[in-house]
């Protein structure tokens, strides 16, 4: 009841930084699914580090071994569990790091916790690289999404107050995501992205780090998706997006932003279209009303943090000696995550919106 | 699996805004705690409307009665469920609200997804009555966890633009939850409370509505609970909350403010207390690192979308006849939510730690 | 977490005996049912006690108040809530009880769990009673997989030893379950039910009580129904029908007489039907294979022990004096709950495989 | 939701026999734990088949690798997760048994359950080896217990008709578990072990299986373990009882043998011991009452179906040519999987009661 979610699709998230191992079981995808190990490892390889400046250097392999639940290339209705290993780990000395929590990660809460029985190394199961079990889950689930002809993209909204263009919240469309993916830094406004660039690069410099915003949309979902309350899509999704580290915020269409509009700026008219099907002539509910989709592109940001490792010195405490400390971090660090966790909020967005799927009744194959 | 929360504490909640009653099972109560009903029944008149100029003026009762759960005014192990039954209802029309979906509402999406045989009337199962039976549960959550020295208090933060002072997120305190309750107008600036007010009365005039952002902290609790990634605090918080009818956004702590900043702003250094207990000097936190609390007061907010029934002619589709419809709606309607969703808040935020606390091994007792 | 059951039909139990109410809440019923309330009333009816010389003279009206989740006759999409009222109690003195636990019962066992909290009268949260909401769930679940053609029905297996003719494993059909209905004493051979009740009546002039067997068979099932592992047909129905007060045992197929069989004996040979569809030329797996449904009648079986309400005297202990103490219950008891319990089993088997039903991939539409 | 156990120990079981590996992630063991994998290799051992002649050929290795969840011995608060590698696979030809099913078997449901897309190959995700992680998961939990004085032992209790010795249903003892462990045929009464034996050899000679029978206790439990209806310890344990392959019966205490009782003989009086705290002096309920532990000892038994894989030709379909076909399955197979059986009987129960020990209030704290 912690590293599980799901209804319907379970997806069960394994490991520590430096264990053996890191990976996923999937429980109740749907049978008879191909799943493209090139396309998946295409995918995979949009959060890897060590390809830029703005990444730690740290080299992972990260190739997938499908342990169970294909056959033939399919998916067969048994389990679906992947492995990545753990290769490159720098055997180094965490005697400091169990002893001084890092400020802004879960070091001092997980000590708490766990009554001093956590893995320190490499933040344990806290660690960033749990989000790779995540992508591998999210870009089987896309690849199902994708045959029903739903699709998902994100971009790097803002960075240390920097902003995008935002999507255009009716007319997003799959080419869209299609342009994005191609640009090794996922942006819509390229100017504004070499601004963000700018940022991060001085941040390196000051050993500091900046935060940012990925917007992401979906679009091709039928009207219908998600349940009143607790398991509308607001609730689902915001259940899996918070379970990427350093989300700390979570808004659906206009979010914070229509806490200040009026309700006659805010609602959504609706139009009867060419074929008579009823259509919304502006999205700021970000497709989902009373939890449910309305067909309307969805639209959700999260709010990354600020990469808590930070190269200057600290100050902290040293649990064993009851006393104020000094910390400064070496190693490998990414001073801004928001480029690397664009393929993962996808992915955590996949998982939940085929969670959803599976668990309307008939929505799944209407999809078809 | 919608209208059901929790892993440890099942919160049900069932009921439409003009079936014969609303109300909510609470399952995994702990046994033996004293539910004292009069400060419930001043919880529930919190949300209650029909008591100023802002709010709908339909009187609702909203006595509730427990139906079982209780024994000698102690929970007895058993569900607690309590039933408040459905009076004032205005017995109109409401075939015209069937045919033409009221913008913003989930009118459209529930009669897709039902196929047609939804409950119309007054929003059914997605009205904000909803709300009522959610406080009942958070209500009696509320007094468990007051009993353990946990306490949590709201604010509203904004009204259409118009922001309030934010709690101090190290300092906040049971005392500024109690000053808070005093006020008809639940707000830490009196002088921001009256722009506000203005604010409604100006949109009132228009036949219109306007959104708002409500604040919300929780203290005294123990550092530790919570689970990681997918029942982290922020996760639990975020399901219920989003529960709550017109949220589109939550955040903790810095929240998105955090994307703008640099690592070293938002980290939250650490020091030894007199005590030798490890306190944060800051809390852009907002008291959870890794889905865990610190032991800092965990700090939340929602974003409220406007109401969306305002008076004013809007365009919508009539469904039956598959062209465009004008539609009018008229009866009562809160031109703000944010002023009566201040408890609902505090009330989900009461259930997603009731849940984490009694799932947490042991820390429901360590709290006593 | 305890009263709840299903994954994607919830059905929540509330209530004590001498509470004001019990009841059940059903989240995730599909929607547009019609749910016909004299069929459920007349279903409700065959658990209903004081209708003869074998149960207890407790009148019960039993009428249950659906109290949201109905709309103009047909499920809405929204929880269906169902109180029945606790009318007839005897306000009777339970301090003897709450000190004695009664041997057989959960006296003893709610008084240690909730620390002295639980609800004594009448056996609390613990009572027969309770099946009563459970038939309310399970007759509505009846109504909807009868619609689909999936018929359950049961009968009264054995008494004391003395045994019923078993139903024929691969022509159990609907008109045996009409026929069975139409019986006041529920068997399938008359003669066997006359030992049986002659058992009862010795067993309750001697002030005892008698033990028994119901046999439950569901038909027109699809193939497929169910899912590996820990979901499967037997696992899902297990956990619901030990819900039932006085189930010691849960069988199905064969059960525990496979055991002597061999192979040979004991598989279900496979033969092509005149439409060139599968079939087992026997019903040696009780219709589950690998957790799944044949389309062969599903078959199962339940021990209920002997009612532990008995006239005689016990020996028990005295909580408060620690000490031996003597207790002779009084009061109206069921010599043999079995035929009042037949129905129950056909509730809960019903809430199983609908829930069954739901939680698979388009079988739920394929059985239109 | 299929192959996912637990409410707060979450084991999740993956594999097929011929994919690359099996294997489990158990989510929610408590930190801080030793686990011995000495200890669990020796467990493991008990199940591996190719030891005797009345077990598979099939040699696995069966050694896991821990991939992650422990740190320096301990579990570490995070998932743990073990891999088995499928090493000895016989890469034959698997056409024949896709097109005909074999009796008895999960082939034709879950050829029609998954539309062709399952894995063949040795039984799939279904196959008697998926039981191998059920152990390692067991193997952990069973170490949890036993350091809280909890011990789970179990015998064969019925092969082909000849019954053993049952346990003292009040006296059995962690002494009795221990000497059961040392035997190489797992029965109380030797004698009837041999003729056991006999009639397993008798089954193979002819090609052909037998079924059995299998008790298992536990001791040291607390009072008030479990929850009531849905979640008390049967329905808790017999849903992941039911979860090993070819269990087809599952009772608790005297279970069927209770239907033939009258309530003077089947309640178990209580008195109050030396020391203060009440006793049972028989335990026909198998130390649960209500759902709820007596503190007696827990006993039950599962009837395990004998072997469908049988060297005879039997009566089956060709899918593909809609006609009836013959089989004859070759290979290696057990001729009785009972006593092989028990430790994974032990694993499930273990798994059972680690989850409800965890999920109860206290009582995994005060076992210490």
């Amino acid at each position: 009841m912690a590293s599980i979610y799901g209804n319907r699709l379970q997806v069960s998230i394994f490991g520590q930084s430096h264990a053996p191992g890191i990976g996923c079981v999937i429980d109740g995808l749907p049978a008879g699914e191909e799943i493209d190990l090139d396309v998946l490892s295409a995918f995979l390889a949009r959060r890897a580090p060590g390809r830029d400046p703005f990444s730690t250097q740290r080299k992972e392999a990260d190739a997938p071994e499908i342990v169970s639940g294909l056959y033939e290339g399919r998916t067969c209705g048994a389990p679906l569990c992947a492995v990545i290993r753990n290769g490159d780990q720098h055997s180094k000395d965490y005697s400091e790091i169990a002893d001084k929590p890092r400020p802004g990660h879960a070091d001092y809460t997980a000590h708490i916790k766990y009554g001093g029985a956590q893995d320190v190394r490499g933040g344990g199961h806290f660690s960033g690289r749990l989000t790779a079990p995540m992508c591998i889950a999210g870009g089987i689930a896309r690849q199902i999404l994708a045959r029903r002809g739903i699709h998902i993209g994100a971009h790097i909204y803002a960075v240390n107050g920097v902003y995008d263009t935002p999507f255009d919240p009716c007319l997003v469309s799959h080419a869209d995501f299609c342009m994005l993916e191609d640009k090794s830094f996922c942006v819509i406004s390229d100017k504004k992205g070499e601004e963000m660039q700018a940022r991060i690069l001085a941040a390196k410099a000051d050993c500091d780090s900046v935060g940012g915003i990925i917007e992401c949309a979906v679009t091709g979902l039928p009207v219908g998706l998600g349940d009143p309350m607790f398991d509308g899509m607001e609730n689902r999704l915001a259940r899996v997006l918070f379970g990427v580290p350093a989300v700390k915020g979570v808004e659906f269409g206009d979010g914070f932003a229509s806490s200040a509009l009026r309700g006659s700026e805010n609602n959504d008219p609706m139009v009867m279209d060419a074929d008579g099907r009823p259509q919304m002539t502006s999205n700021h509910a970000g497709g989902i009303l009373g939890g449910i989709t309305t067909g309307m592109p969805l639209l959700l940001r999260c709010a990354i943090k600020p990469t808590p490792s930070i190269g200057q010195e600290q100050n902290t405490v040293s649990l064993s000696r009851r006393e104020n400390a000094a910390l400064t971090i070496h190693g490998r660090h990414d001073p801004c995550i928001v480029p690397r966790a664009v393929p993962v909020i996808i992915a955590a967005t996949a998982i939940g919106i085929l969670d959803a799927l599976l668990d309307s009744q008939n929505a799944f194959d209407l999809c078809h």
